[in-house]
């Protein structure tokens, strides 16, 4: 066997399905560039039988991240999930055909719980559905996964009938998942272990596994199941994913690195990625990490990145298992100043990843001069707050022109806002509120007319200092109605919209922020927005 | 060997030592409180010889939780950290002596890395300062429990020998600690399998782990010492502490709990008691709990409580393993509204487990009338906001007497801040920020005039709703050369302060949390408050 371990990224489907933690098509796509540079191996981009906006957000990543590049002769696989039916294995296809190297991602439940509850189907069924769907994704994908859902609860004498018969459909690669949290490391090694020694077949396949951190044992039941035999981890950024979340890619990768004398086994990751695009995970999807997270927590390195003086190297040592640097964790330090040109600006944004059109620099060097006149140390965060807020916002279809707001502790908080509409012309409304973003999040409903409930809103600071750029996101419930399909639950969930927003004004932030929400859930329903909307964007944010 | 596992929670010792987590006497004595009804064997309550402060700390929990009580007839063992210096151990003692089950914990670095770059010592030394120290120890306790620092990279060998001695001296408990989160769960199983095979007279002591979650492994590690034998295990509330934290209590109790028939062991935990003592360790010190955190985060659990339907029941199983009521989520539902009286309201709040005096009730009540004037669903979470604002704020020095803010798109975010001083004497100040907060805190810091930087700053709504109360932390670290000593860096740390506030006007919050931490900071200075303080608070807050 050899000893490199696939990392199987599915952030963008299993950690997408967190309540919550909806994305725009762009912010996917951005994400799953950014999985790109850090070096996965397979991007399970979504579940396109979801919706038309999924299996778009899908196709583009196909087409976009999918395929060679001069920086990435070697594209990532661009996987999409369907259930074992024809038509969500046709959905998949369609999203991820024109990637170089597609994958079709199917499943189907094997505990008895699952099969008498969900399925409604005995063994039986369930051998038979398995085998013919996963040969139907066989005669159209050459790379073909099969998981038995909540294998952690099935009998393993089923799970090896059902997985041998996989292999004969077709199945290149046996996802073990353990979908609901229940094993600890000792049984789920010894079920990888078993299943490995008692499939038929199975030789010819990698075995996969995918692990979920109810009981905070995601990351070792992860590695049991690699040291049994598993040679594909599928994992997400921070960890996101439903309920206690999937397993934490940052902590499997490292762990492997960090000890590498025990393990001895590799991955492609190129780990000086890792805190960079835990960063954009938390922003797109308004997941806080916290501070106390392993490997990618504000509190994770006992001392900052830059020290470099011998003895205190030697100190570092004794409480640091790993350098900051590894991580790609910067020291937060003044970089650029209110005197610094067009020039130290471009050349710190790419150092920092960011490759912008001149265009796009122009805009966001007025945002950064608009923010050095008013806050004299700029830091790297401040920079990337700028880029997010500048370009991961959806299409506006109302934009905010002008608000002034008031309070205090005389009651009485009152906000007016004006915004422009997708006519382009702008509409003023005063509101009271209980607090001045009560005030003024009332004004803009008073505008834009869209019954919805706000479910969580939260507020920090993005660099140190009581001038600090505020950082705000909101989470926003539709209360129209409005549903998306959850794949494995075949129920449709709510949907949730986030939206985020960056001011020095965190009242100004927590309206940019409640407008992309709000901007966010009316492209969903299907209100248009204005003329100035690009071809790319229409065919993004096609109304499901 | 019976199949009893002891919880040691260090909350208040590893966990108050991560950055931020500073918390006052007051509310360091309430979390105890909260520890003892949990049922938590031992509490770690602090390090004494860090500061006046925190062994007044310790102090109060000795004497007021640690004590037998009518509902607690035999209470918690409270322990006291100490280096293996007689300095640590007098003062560790001095602090505990007065609980009806005291304990001291005293450790020794055992890696090369510790022994040659932080104590300068080889092994001989080693060995004869713990023997020392732990006869010392033993000389005034009769519970004595000896840690070798870094076991987790230290030499078995060595550690044999080691904890022989210890044993002989005296030692009762053998802490075992993964002090950098280096260990595999293979590894560390098999380290605790070879101590208790190994160390000659171990038969008699409780042999304890204590494991760091660097790698994300704490939890793993920690079951598998305690299937290797160990019997106590070291834990904080929300896994907080020193960089990736310390094992999560709520992660291993509720892991031995729900997968009781693989382990068959048992802890003495009332796990319906989780989740309040959990928000409330995240409320005081500020390190917010992430959404897909295990078992105590936002979305751990698939449903809501409450949901009591038979086939929903049968549904919920397919992905929960645990009943949200076994940690004690509660559904957040109206549970009072504007014309609900006195009686209804206190009945509540004892429902939630807070025991008012009848002056307190007033303002508690109060507050509540004001916010149901505002607000038109009140929830459980809104009371545990207002008592939590209301009662476990530090002495106040400065108070605010009002304030009002004016902000917006238009530039030139100001506000006016009245202050009541020390002295009962109110001054005004006003000030212009980069916005509502910044402009707030400026006036603020124009009259407290005490020099400062802002670390962190966070808002999350405490309910859903756009009326919700907005909550905000703070911390602060002070310019003027605070420090405070860490136990293991052996160096003094810049201290920082941690505060809190809530309101409808998230403004008014800011203020308010800004205040807190302020005021915490200026009574670390020695700044003394007026005359209406009570005696015990003078008692609690003495200068160091």
């Amino acid at each position: 066997m050899d000893n490199y371990v696939r990392i199987f990224d599915t952030t963008l489907r299993d950690g997408e399905q967190s309540p919550g933690a909806t994305m725009t098509s762009a912010e996917k796509l951005e994400v799953a560039r950014a999985l790109a540079r850090l070096g996965v191996d397979i991007i399970e981009a979504g579940f396109p039988a979801a919706s038309p906006d999924d299996l778009e957000a899908v196709r583009r990543i196909a087409l976009e991240v999918g395929v060679p590049s001069s920086t990435r002769p070697k594209p990532p696989v661009i996987c999409g999930l369907a259930r074992a039916s024809k038509h969500d294995i046709d959905k998949a296809w369609e999203a991820v055909q024109q990637a170089a190297r597609p994958r079709l991602h199917t499943f189907l439940a094997t505990s008895e719980i699952h099969m008498r509850y969900k399925l409604k189907m005995d063994r039986e069924q369930v051998i038979e559905r398995v085998a013919e769907m996963v040969a139907y994704a066989r005669s159209l994908s050459e790379d073909v996964e099969f998981s038995p859902e909540d294998a952690g609860r099935s009998d393993p004498d089923f799970l090896y009938v059902v997985l041998a018969d996989a292999i004969k459909a077709g199945a290149t690669t046996l996802n073990i998942p353990d979908t609901v949290g229940y094993t600890t490391p000792d049984e789920f090694g010894a079920l990888i272990a078993a299943i490995v020694k008692n499939t038929p077949g199975i030789g010819n396949c990698i075995v996969s596994v995918h692990c979920h951190d109810d009981l905070g044992l995601a990351t070792a039941n992860t590695i049991a199941g690699i040291r049994a035999g598993a040679r594909q981890a599928e994992v997400t950024i921070n960890g996101i994913g439903e309920r206690a979340g999937n397993t934490s890619l940052e902590e499997v990768v490292m762990a492997l690195h960090t000890r590498r004398p025990v393990f001895n086994l590799t991955t492609g990751i190129d780990t000086t990625h890792i805190m960079r695009v835990s960063k954009m995970v938390s922003s797109y999807t308004g997941i806080v990490v916290q501070p106390n997270k392993a490997i990618v927590g504000a509190n994770a390195f006992a001392h900052e990145a830059g020290i470099h003086q011998d003895g205190m190297l030697k100190h570092n040592q004794t409480y640091e298992i790993m350098r900051p640097e590894t991580v790609g964790v910067t020291h937060s330090r003044l970089v650029l100043g209110k005197h610094s040109g067009r020039h130290a600006f471009k050349t710190r944004l790419q150092e920092l990843g960011y490759a912008l059109s001149e265009a796009e620099l122009d805009k966001a060097f007025a945002r950064f001069k608009d923010l050095a006149d008013k806050k004299k140390v700029i830091t790297d965060a401040d920079l990337e707050a700028i880029v997010t807020d500048e370009f991961y916002q959806p299409r506006e279809v109302f934009t905010l022109d002008g608000m002034q707001v008031a309070c205090g502790t005389m009651g009485m908080p009152t906000a007016t806002v004006r915004l422009r509409g997708p006519d382009g012309a702008t509409r003023t409304a005063a509101a009271v509120g209980t607090g001045p973003v009560d005030a003024t999040y009332k004004a803009i409903d008073a505008i834009v007319q869209t019954p919805n409930t706000l479910l969580e809103f939260s507020v920090h600071a993005v660099t140190e200092g009581i001038d600090a750029l505020g950082e705000v996101t909101v989470r926003i419930q539709s209360n129209d109605g409005q549903h998306k399909l959850d794949a494995q639950k075949e129920v449709d969930q709510p949907r949730t919209f986030g939206g985020h927003g960056a001011d020095t004004d965190i009242i100004v932030a927590s309206a940019k922020a409640y407008l992309s929400a709000v901007n966010k859930m009316l492209v969903a329903t299907g209100v248009r927005g204005g003329e100035e909307e690009s071809a790319s964007e229409v065919g993004v944010m096609l109304v499901c």
